[in-house]
């Protein structure tokens, strides 16, 4: 395994070395990972954890890396001391894989002496947002493409090998059901898909003799690429014909690929031509260009596609590449006093919420989501009385539930610095993230303006948030 | 070293069975790399090439891999005995780290036993396409910089490790000075850059607390960040008053980071507010959602800005976050016998070139660059008499030089799969990309409505096409 310890930014060790010098490197620090509302994303599918585990247990520094830092950064023998026998010993709090999560909330809690903490933010932002971001990509694709199964094809496209990699593994967590990476569908156990490109057929003298060679050799498994020279007049007549052949044979043609042109027209000729020719189980496989927006308009045109290839604009979620999630400290604890801490801002959206937090998600007489909580971890809550959940900022809109459950979102993951948490295998969390779309009404989920999902503000949390910014408005005064 | 060799596309080892099947693994294929028009990009900065030489060499099968094809592919036991003895051993054409590079023009060219050829495309896709992208992203964000230094910053929003890791790598071939990524830094021997976060702020009781005992941990070093609570009623301030107390020491200030606002007024209020103390030197930095818009935007408003810190826009090229590098067969060879291949397409610029090529950069009397030239391999070019330069398709544009240079762009990198090109270190490839860039004229350099450069075919190559298309006409007609 890569060791990523050194994967971190400068001012982190900066930081580091300075409460190393002030004695304060050991006061317990607790820092929020949130992202805030962002184009047109309402939730997200969190992702990311497992590889986000694999990280704190491998962390430590070898010689050469405290040499590196001797050299480079100038850090004194005893802050490299530190380093030598760095490990993670604090407590992390995380939302599971495939968990829907909302801007502002809190997705993972580290609670860890400073120092450590403030090493681990940039590891963990990258790999909490970049698989959140692609996880929530593919959600996205795979809504629109409805019964239609989705496959993740972006390798060549993705922003290097880690961005190929652990995109395809995002993606499954997403709803994608394959994905053409040979190397995470090992590392991962997804199921893998892929049959033929345009160079196959252009190695043959013939595009019909390249299909009959192909079917030749994979009976079973021939998915034809029907656009190297001309669809309807050659690809796909050329097909038929192989599909005929492989009939007489006793097997069952699997179908055409499309891979240029216009999908919705090209589909639907196919699809009668397939029709007329008796091989109405032929699927139509499409891949070009595609995202959520354009399958949904495939939809709508009544384009005849039985399964997706998506690559460029999902592997790269390319209308939006980056989820901007943050890691923002919430408490500071010395000598057992804790102090909660805020971060001010000109804009109220961007102040943080203080203290240390848990998360809950409460479900309607209906079992159906209906607001999450975000509440300071000692606040206690009856679940015989009635809940009434209050909008983070204007105060005076409020529900109250009679029936309904609480469910805290937020399990522990490391105590202690010992991992308390074990990650199911990448098809349970998929499976997992399905049964969590399922509990939220759909119009939550709607691709293009959706209904914003509540995520409100505890009583407790609002009241210390509110008596910090006007501490700080006094100071400022 | 990580094992990349399985980070391939099912499709590739399908057809390479196939042609182990069928006895063609063996043909000599070329295939091109390229990339097409796309976005505002008008020139590339090429990057990537050591990671992909590193790839290549590193190239082998597992029994792990073996067997995981034979369980989930459904290979046969003559196709993996192949993969396992597998190496790579044909021939790598390609141009250096920092070569400016344009649409249509290949930039890596693979003459390879076929089978070998399909394996290796979506990796070498992946990492230069990644590199590329981000490098011609740090070298429009640098032009707008200026003389102002720009450091990379996008580690937490990077798509994954690598693209954080390789991300920082290409922005310094770019044009960026330094990154705050440690790892990168070590690896590559880049300037590392960072102080402090808005954390270690809020970890003291006060800010002036807090920037005083940063300046006596680094009295050389005091790049303080000066927006966590009130940029110019309380950040600045507190800054002047221990620049002051630095001075009074012997000691130089560094200067302030502004990370939120509007970045215009705050630099220029700041400035004048150190200005005023005294502080005449210290240095004005800006990081925030910049870009080369934003940057040009700032210049344009008179923003006093000396350098900048430049994160997710520039590691995810977030308006285009992916290049379009495609791979195409372009010659396929068997018992001596080279057949020129194309690729047929509606859209006239989407027809490939074929053939065994290579790539002229052609420099005017004056000795800046004037045109490109792709030719294939064998033509001669007299360079003692005068040089027609014609249009790739409007056979009637063409110009003529009579003092002129011509220089080889691709270089031999492996042959018969043996290593014979070694990367300079990264600085010096970053020093080669600055003198590139000096080459052209300014107005092929543009960010916004560049002048296109011209990318021609000799005469060799466009015969060759025009036969190839009218043959395949002729097919269809």
């Amino acid at each position: 395994m890569r060791n990523l310890s050194m994967m971190t930014d400068l001012y982190e060790l900066t930081m580091m070395n300075g409460y190393s010098a002030l004695g304060t490197s050991g006061k317990t620090a607790v820092f929020d990972v949130f992202f805030r509302q962002q184009g047109q994303i309402s939730y997200a599918v969190a992702a990311g954890l497992q590889q986000a585990i694999e990280y704190i247990n491998n962390l430590h520094f070898d010689e050469e890396d405290i040499e590196y830092l001797r050299r480079e950064a100038g850090f004194g023998e005893k802050f490299l001391g530190e380093l030598r026998t760095f490990r993670f010993t604090g407590d992390i709090f995380a939302v599971t894989e495939g968990t829907i999560v909302f801007p502002d909330e809190p997705i993972m809690i580290v609670r860890a002496p400073l120092s450590q903490a403030q090493l681990i933010e940039p590891a963990l932002l990258n790999i909490i947002n970049h698989q959140t971001l692609i996880a929530t990509k593919a959600s996205r694709v795979k809504k629109s493409a409805g019964k239609a199964s989705v496959a993740e094809f972006g390798l060549r496209r993705a922003q290097g090998p880690d961005a190929g990699i652990y995109g395809a593994r995002a993606s499954v967590i997403g709803g994608c059901s394959g994905t053409s990476n040979v190397l995470s569908g090992k590392m991962f156990g997804i199921p893998i898909k892929g049959t033929m490109a345009h160079s196959w057929i252009m190695s043959f003298d013939s595009e019909l003799e390249a299909f009959r060679k192909f079917a030749e050799i994979y009976p079973d498994n021939a998915l034809l690429l029907v656009d190297t020279y001309d669809t309807l007049r050659s690809g796909v007549p050329n097909a038929i014909k192989v599909f005929d052949e492989l009939k007489a044979r006793g097997k069952k043609p699997v179908g055409i690929r499309l891979d240029s042109g216009d999908l919705a027209y090209l589909s639907k000729k196919a699809r009668r031509m397939l029709d007329d020719a008796g091989h109405t189980d032929a699927i139509i496989f499409a891949s070009c260009d595609l995202d959520e927006y354009v399958i949904s308009a495939l939809n709508e045109q009544g384009a005849k596609i039985d399964a997706y290839g998506v690559g460029t604009r999902l592997i790269t979620s390319e209308n939006m590449p980056s989820l901007g999630g943050v890691y923002k400290l919430a408490e500071l604890t010395e000598n057992g006093v804790s102090v909660p801490k805020i971060k001010i801002s000109d804009t109220h959206e961007k102040i943080t919420n203080p203290g240390f937090k848990t998360l809950y998600r409460v479900y309607d007489g209906d079992g159906k989501a209906f607001a999450d909580l975000i509440a300071l971890a000692g606040e206690k809550f009856d679940t015989s009385a009635p809940l009434t959940l209050t909008h983070p900022t204007m105060r005076w809109k409020s529900t109250t539930l009679d029936r309904y459950a609480m469910r805290k979102l937020l399990v522990p993951v490391f105590l202690g610095g010992k991992q308390v948490y074990t990650s199911p295998g990448l098809m349970q969390s998929a499976e997992y993230a399905r049964a969590e779309k399922a509990s939220f009404w759909d119009e939550y989920m709607r691709n293009v303006s959706p209904e914003i999902y509540k995520v409100d503000l505890s009583d407790g949390l609002y009241e210390l948030k509110s008596r910090l910014i006007e501490e700080h408005a006094g100071v400022k005064a």
